[in-house]
């Protein structure tokens, strides 16, 4: 469950007095959506550079940055993606890939203080190739619940791919307070059961490696229902309540952001409610 | 934590097939509401009628009745109360009052298929006078986390008083599945720890006593702040995480109901997430 000592954890180097304790990665700026990959396509540095700032006037403490997934342009549009937002921001970024060359290339064109790998999973080819890339770098990294024996379905399934991972993770000598485990969260809608065990897993990864922390890449519950800001905001609560550290998420999201900071209130992590009354008398909270 | 296996908890007498499994206990009907107060005073019956109404549309499965606390008064008022709700409404009541003979004069007048009473707790006072009307009349009763030694600081002084409830409660006859625990939550605003504390003492107590339920009457939590419902709802979140069965609230607040809804879809107790669909189609989630 909570743990009241997260009111403690590192900030993001960039984060002020204001900022909430929980890590909030923008997750905009990813060629999965149409209107990034036309304006990657067209270099179009203005909008990705609007999308920044959208997502940082919203509250996102990192940035994700996706580049696709075509293997001939990725590597050379995630550098691209990564010099334009280090010329216009101090946010650090997430680098979003599945593939070991994109993330090397874009990560020696980095030059920014604090960087995070999206991702590492306890898959032979990511453990060998993309580990080593968050040790030589001192990179914070998400950790999938995942393995070459596919998706896991129970709680248990998590812990034992989390026991693997933290294994091969410790032997890089990577702090497991730079571990952000990922429950890897499925559709409410195709699953009745699979948001529960998110959840849960979350609590137990918490309580069983110390240190570790927690990050939900949460949009994906609402898939195929109506009033997804709804049901993800909700999550998000719930996410929070059972321990999550970080989430990955659209910041512009109606009602996503407010969510998060009373549930930060209500959880003791924002001393005396300032942050609360802050975001109250800033007029982040209205609307709700 | 959530347990799935509320999704059959038996349902309220007038509930129908599209009624979500938690039960809301509609709060608007409260002589501490000035306007309430007057209604009262003016024996205006087509006031209450229509804050019945309200609520029953807005999502309430059963109205709390409370007349006030002068005792040259209540008794009279909280009979009126429940007199003139019986004459207009089939939802079960909720006899909220601190004085046990109010409590016994209401239950005498009172013919529905099934009433709650608010409150019993470990007092002493409220174990002699109000468990015995409980055992009479087939009641469901809440039951506050509440000693003589007065409100309880930890989870563990909760759970420590619930015990002595439960035993007073089994000695009397009456099933663990007809109490409602309610762990008496604190304010956020002059307590950090507290909602906290409320949360871990409703996920203990449903572990370490099978069968009883837990209730939250939550609006508390977000005294003294601002927007506060906001923080009703997402603390509501929480606590349906948490394992609660029931909430005291009022269903018209901006944003309640539909964030209850969205929370049983989220944890598997919404089938199919066919209420959520459903209440999606009938507009009720609309502006969310």
């Amino acid at each position: 469950m909570h743990d009241p000592s997260r009111a403690r954890r590192r900030k993001a180097p960039h984060a002020t007095e204001g900022d909430p304790p929980m890590l909030i990665v923008g997750e905009r700026i990813n060629a999965t959506r149409s209107r990034i990959r036309l304006a990657l396509e067209d270099r179009d540095e203005r909008y990705i550079y609007k999308e920044a700032q959208k997502q940082l006037k919203a509250g996102a403490d990192y940035l994700d940055v996706n580049a696709g997934a075509d293997p001939a342009k990725e590597a050379e549009s995630l550098v691209w993606l990564t010099q334009v937002l280090l010329r216009h921001t101090t946010a650090p970024l997430c680098l979003d890939s599945a593939s070991p060359e994109a993330l090397a290339a874009a990560l020696e064109a980095y030059s920014g203080a604090q960087v995070m790998i999206n991702s590492v999973s306890a898959e032979k080819e990511k453990l060998e190739n993309v580990l080593p890339l968050v040790a030589k770098y001192d990179a914070e990294v998400v950790a999938l619940a995942m393995a070459d024996t596919g998706l896991p379905t129970t709680v248990d399934d998590r812990i034992e791919i989390v026991g693997k991972l933290v294994e091969a993770i410790q032997k890089e000598g990577i702090p497991l307070e730079r571990v952000y485990f990922d429950p890897c969260i499925q559709p409410a809608s195709t699953s009745q059961e699979q948001p529960s065990i998110a959840l849960e897993s979350v609590r137990r990864v918490k309580a069983e490696f110390p240190g570790i922390k927690a990050v939900c890449g949460l949009s994906n519950v609402s898939f195929g229902l109506p009033f997804r800001a709804l049901l993800n905001r909700s999550f998000m609560v719930m996410m929070l309540h059972a321990g999550a550290d970080a989430a990955i998420i659209d910041p512009t999201e109606p009602g996503m952001v407010p969510a998060i900071v009373a549930s930060e209130a209500l959880l003791g992590v924002d001393e005396w409610c300032m942050k609360y009354l802050e975001a109250a008398r800033g007029g982040t909270l209205d609307g709700d």
